[in-house]
């Protein structure tokens, strides 16, 4: 079996190399291709050369064939599995994302809202590139989608090439593990049922052991751990939604449910320490330092709070149920089909699958509740225009999506943040006329 | 032919009046029944005198049989047409309506937002009543309905009793006939094809004398229109908006395409000269006593200043072609049934029909273009729990109707509304433990 | 208004000239062009002179061009309308379509079981090869299709071309004409709602001046006319048949309700006086001297008898509807798109629309009762896997399109049907290998 | 957990004793009660003899609590599971059901055809009547029905019962046993996805170890497997067929696909050795002969020749993942509600689930291929109309679902068919004015 890493210097990709190893008896690994682009070459050495400590330690340098390159093509040639968690324009641009939608009173985010709309219009071209040369170089290949923001760029995989994509996300995988803590129970013993989108997605049912619990979360715990991320929530409000939902969102539906004090936390953070992605940055350089110690020969402590817990457990699980390594159930962004009847067939959804060996069946999620219903509908309907102005460089399809954004009040704002999106990463967007 | 018309004391009956005088060699019509409630009775008997005379005027006296009477299960024995244009907890009940939103930053509004919402709890349980009695007394009847919110207060209807219903707004007529105005044409010549929901409807297609001229309208003079009733909308925003979405909007559409202006303008309003339904009631009081002058027998030019114009346009028109006076194109409120494949089956939409005798034959709209798709499926979500929580008193759905409303931002702001909404309408909501 | 008609030569083009004339007030058609292929240049020279002692008896000469030619392309290039009505294979290949399935216990006909496969299997490469010069000609005419079978042709169309194309059948006037007769009430008084698939169709209403009558007609004298053509059929289980369905069939399903009894009949003829194609070819040929005659300047009596009446009567109110002669509803082969949920979006179905200038309005029918839905979603099927398999030369979907036939009993007569199909009809099938 | 098994009686019992001692550690069964009817008695006692033997052989008696009654009401209370195995009018009506058919040219059998329709006609008041006591006695209780046929059983269940309901069949198991024998493979390591209907599914995929082996399978063995059952049909016509479908048919499908060997089979064994019924009986007086004798303690393998291989398998293994011993996939008749799009929503199909605790996991199927869509949608609608027919007593239904069915011929077929099936079957046929 041979991996290829899109963004493989990426600061996670210890991570990934860690669960990779701990799962190497499932796993017939032999070939790892870490890939990036030149700007990110020396991230990309010192990454590589913590993943080679690693493997030694592991005593499986023999074993796994680990190579570093900038040479795409060369790294496709017959894969098995592609990994892409590239970020187009790098956190610099994700900056800008989280900046950007504050002047119009909305929240900067990397997925969710205009930030989220900025980092499609990035992305989709460039997966796409990569979709046209697997297609070429390794037809038969599963492309694992994890650059963000994944449901979208997944569905645009979906709809414009031919290659198996599948959407990965570790928020699923976090939850369970949450839970999991708060109830004392062993995580494989807990099984949470999703139905909706990527980062609107909403648990239905929760058994542990088999029965069916969710009434012992509703509205507390689950509202606490809704809540965990967000501090200026206010905890009895939080517990109301989720008593009257008499459903788990996803944390993060707070910025559709409580988008005035999300709006405020975010300007906070931005005026104060920086936005998140500015944290990370300036993280990420002591981390990288960290990567080129010679000693060090494992996953650092330190990486946790880079975030991108369950990643690496998400990604090496689904490769193992793939290569065959026994069914198990995956929440994936998949093709719907018929799973949410009350979406489009051809929309990518979040839910569960029943994952074997080149095969992924999805368990029919049934009718969406009616109180989530309309809020679902209406963002698919800004990810399809999304998905269709960033691959056909529409700008009229890009306004629509906005305007069809929950987030995004009005259309004389929908107007001028497009503008200023488009401005700003006009060297990305080479479907709207940019240059690179 | 029997005609009951619930809310005859509504200051528009002599426009209706009007209408069915205009119309009398189509019509066979020979009962008249104004029916109302006794707070009402006074604007009754003003009412029903101008009516009356209106009547002799136009030799008809002999003719049709006029009653105006509180007694509405009499009325309704034998009633061929049942027109209802009642309105739950009168205009004061619209000024709460109007104002309440105002203090969470929404627009207060009759029919769209929270205002409308508190006027559907209100109406249905009036309505459902009104259909009881109908099932036992004239079960063949047609129910016209212009009971606001029109479309919500149709599917309630439709849902929960087995009389033929159909809703009716006057929207759809206005539009033609600005639009027939402004290209200097005949109205009957003018056809504009609707699909969506009443107040969120949008035109896909005109055609004058058969040829398609929507491009002739697009952006302007549409947007000029759209923006007619708000002083305070950017016509060069208004334009791009029209030019973007490809299609023509019910002006209603300006509380959800510019919430802030909009709702500036209602606080403005209510600041200064009162709100929509206090410069109404000052006005009615006037009109009222224009009725009562023996010497009045026509409708007097000052009721266009009231509103409604088109109204009467709207239902005489129906109830010719139901009666078989010839087969016609209407824009009605019915049940969608798959001419718009992206709604449930059972929800009631606004679209073209054509209407013979005794049959209501919906025109297939299509799928909705994707550019408005995700704000009509939210609030025909958010109308299909309106419907739900008003007709079973279900705090739960109620919660989740605001919830999923596109103006309410926030779950908290949701919570406190209703409460509100709850509180202030207490004698009007018994299947919320109400009393009256 | 430029019109080519397609298969020109067929001795039914004086009937189309005729409605011509008749609607020339209605209709701006300044050139007709009659377009036939080298075996049939006697045949459209005797027409063609025919059609043009007409035009000068009707004193349209100098107003209607009249040109009759082989070359297809000429003949196409800025057409408005072309009149697709060639038989491909002429009636020899008819013939054989009657005559092959007899010995399978199956009836042979022109459009309806075995006999309309073979036809449709002809047909649309032919019909896609026209579409494909319209493409290129002229753009934006519509195409209206009398090939046969007309709904499976047109299915082909609509999804292998872009052409926009309407599939018309002679049945739904005849009914209606019939119908009236009966009633003693003018045609035009008189409605049906179709709904189902061309020569599958089932009238689920009809209205005399607006008045639903369809209780009137059932099961008789609906019976009566649904026998008519077949003398054989018992007439108390025809009236029960009517009778439980609740519809009025059109009588091309009494191939299906009734296979053994129609068979028989078939057999008979085909042992006697010959299959109707045989029958047709003999009279065709006295007919087409009478149209040589120089003298004759008129539809000649005779051409009743082989059949197609009202076949320009559909056709030509059809055009006189598209120019903008006034909207009238029409019974057409066109693309579902939910207007029967029951099949797919793609399908083509005959049913009511309402046809203005330049553009065909479905009317909704809705679910089909389930008294007929499993048959005519079989049948669909069928013409589905039928349309795939002749535009793509696919055998193994021919072999699927016969096993799904309701009159094909059995995989191995499907089999063996299929081989002598494809070898009796090799000239015209070069899809499957065939030459010409 | 108490089972009460509903034709306890029957002499497949101690196949399912057998089961549930076998999985006794997985299944806390405490109580068992086997429940029939007073013709039965003698039959039940010599079952629960067996039982009662089998359970102290295995040193169970002190564990698990047999009963046998005549006194259903008494054994349902507090039931969690019970198992439907009856024979509306036993083996007698049975064979009246082979019978009945030939006469008409069509195969006599117990699920499809005629015959399936006549025992649908009796056994589903049966099952609404024992669904109306559980509600009353066991609401929380699993109905597990194996009633035949058991699809359309199932669906009235679901249809017009609240109790949650699941429909079984052995055929899929036996499959799946039967294709693991020829691989040499452990049949738990090979899965069967199913799509269809009972006695009407497709098999579209067969894994082994994860791996698809379907290619290996089609159309050999597959074929092979196919025709095992019919003698006379014709190996190279059905390898063409299974060869051209690319799917494996469930056996019953010979019915379809190959109706006059089919019937030529089933009229040789009429008039030969008996039809299967017959045979049964004949066989059933011997096997319950041995029942009875003391000495014997286990399930006699004379059983096997009886038919009804897997049956135990199927109800045990559901029974195990339902209690919560495990998640399986299981091959069920369940609700549709999407998970095959081309069929009605409220539709009962058989396909793969995900069984657990208390819940049943539908995983998608996706669309029919085209190849077998219309078969299978005209025998639901043939299977819906059934439904009906059955639970209200419509006669017009009836006559509409057999004149639906594939297999009759013609109006003049049905309408003789159900007269002389309601004829033959009155005592059983409350609903359509018969007596008991």
């Amino acid at each position: 079996m041979k991996l290829v890493v899109i963004g493989g210097g990426s600061s996670y990709t210890p991570e990934l190399m860690e669960g990779l190893i701990a799962e190497i008896r499932s796993l017939p690994l032999r070939e790892l291709y870490l890939v990036d682009i030149p700007p990110g070459q020396d991230k990309l050495e010192a990454v590589a050369g913590l993943c080679d400590r690693m493997l030694q330690k592991a005593g499986l340098a023999g074993t796994v064939k680990l190579r570093a390159t900038l040479r795409r093509r060369e790294a496709l040639g017959g894969a098995d599995f592609v990994i892409s968690q590239f970020r187009a324009g790098g956190l610099q641009a994700r900056v800008n994302d989280e900046l950007l939608p504050l002047a119009y009173g909305i929240v900067g985010q990397e997925t969710t809202g205009p930030g989220g709309f900025a980092q499609a219009l990035r992305a989709i071209p460039e997966a796409l590139a990569l979709a046209r040369e697997m297609e070429e170089l390794c037809p038969e290949a599963w492309l694992i989608n994890f650059t963000n923001p994944s449901g979208v760029v997944t569905e645009a995989l979906q709809r414009y090439s031919a290659i198996k994509t599948v959407g990965l996300c570790n928020i699923p995988a976090i939850m369970r593990k949450t839970l999991a803590a708060f109830l004392e129970a062993p995580p494989h013993q807990l099984a949470l049922h999703f139905t909706g989108l990527n980062h609107l997605s909403f648990v239905t049912r929760v058994t542990l052991a088999g029965n069916d619990i969710i009434a012992r979360i509703l509205p507390e715990p689950a509202a606490h751990f809704f809540a965990a991320a967000s501090p200026a929530l206010d905890p009895t409000e939080v517990s109301r939604l989720i008593g009257h939902l008499g459903l788990l969102p996803s944390p993060y539906l707070r910025y559709y449910y409580f988008p005035r004090q999300t709006f405020d936390e975010a300007l906070k953070q931005a005026r104060g320490p920086g936005t998140r992605a500015q944290q990370i940055m300036a993280f990420e350089k002591e981390l990288l330092q960290r990567y080129r110690d010679p000693e060090l020969n494992q996953k650092p402590p330190e990486l946790s709070f880079r975030g991108g817990a369950c990643y690496s457990e998400a990604a090496v699980s689904l490769m193992v149920s793939l290569c065959g390594g026994g069914p198990g159930e995956h929440v994936l962004n998949v093709r719907n089909d018929g799973a949410i009847p009350d979406l489009p067939a051809r929309a990518v959804v979040e839910t569960n699958c029943l994952v074997e060996k080149d095969a992924i069946r999805v368990l029919e999620a049934g009718p969406l509740p009616a109180a989530v219903r309309g809020l679902v509908q209406q963002v698919k309907a800004y990810e399809e225009l999304t998905v269709e102005a960033a691959a056909e460089g529409d700008y009229r399809k890009a306004y629509q999506a906005l305007l069809n954004h929950p987030l995004v009040r009005g259309a004389d704002t929908a107007r001028a943040l497009l503008e200023e999106i488009i401005n700003k990463n006009r060297p990305f967007l080479p479907q709207f006329g940019g240059y690179r």
